[in-house]
């Protein structure tokens, strides 16, 4: 018999060894999107944590957090605000530099994708180290925005991004020490 | 008053003169995403198109298509597949070549992202040339699927990309001639 408190999605994610380099297990989270009950699984719950904090949009974190904050959006009635990589969003924007293990990378926004004094929750499928999602919540507030909260399918427990992230909400539905 | 027949996203559509580079005059569709109302819209319109089409799969093209593409899935009840540029897809691949003004890109999928004998739809934001769109399908056929159309939110007339999508079914809610 399946355990109840366990997530469909879970039995998805799918272990790649050695990706995208040599001795990085990589969570391949495409199963669980490809599976309809999953996808919506993740989609409602994701939505029930975030429905309390009376959110007035969701920003999706390039290229994977877009599958899960679009629907996610959808669901809470707000809009969807896409942060991408540098040179990607075409109109006048906000950028935030973060640290890599060797050198740093830079995401953006649109400088009117948030307005002042809206609650945001920031949307991922995966938090790793936390310095994409650091840089988004820095984004946010520089436009003026409230950062309610993240919102992530994974959490790598052991590479401790939640410590990043601290004092904000950070909820993961699957997570792994 | 309103035009009863004209879409809310299609006054919301941003043009970007010179991005990427001189001379383009980009459309920006981060206004449609962020307005709660015209995301609906959109979805709800690319889905009452797919509906009759008993889709299996939708297939979104990185990054914009995953935006529209995951809830369109949702919405007919069916799993959403990302098709993703170069080397970002961790598991078995199937790779397409197409051709750039200058030089090539390639796109690809998961080898069992697509079952033999499956509906899929291809979603993306905007119709150009064509050229990603067409590898799509080609990926999609190479794994067995059928290719039952095209859903845009936007198709550039000019650049002719209905021609080299022909005879699949293409579907736009916005057309600039």
């Amino acid at each position: 018999m399946p355990d109840m408190g366990r997530l469909l999605a879970e039995d998805l994610v799918r272990d790649v060894p050695d990706f995208p380099k040599p001795g990085i297990l990589f969570k391949d989270i495409t199963p669980v999107v490809q599976n309809h009950a999953a996808l919506k699984e993740v989609v409602q719950l994701l939505a029930e944590w975030a429905r309390p904090k009376q959110v007035d949009a969701v920003v999706g974190i390039e290229a994977r957090g877009f599958i899960f904050g679009a629907p996610i959006a959808l669901e809470l009635g707000v809009g969807f605000v896409p942060l991408r990589k540098l040179g990607k969003l075409p109109y006048n924007r906000v950028a935030e530099e973060y640290a890599l293990e060797y050198g740093t990378n830079t995401v953006e926004m649109h400088a009117d994708s948030v307005q002042p004094g809206q609650n945001i929750i920031i949307i991922d499928d995966l938090l790793a180290t936390g310095g994409t999602a650091a840089a988004a919540a820095r984004l946010v507030e520089r436009l003026g925005g409230r950062v309610a909260g993240f919102g992530f399918l994974i959490e790598l427990e052991f590479l401790e991004g939640r410590k990043v992230l601290s004092p904000y909400d950070v909820h993961a539905l699957i997570r792994y020490p």
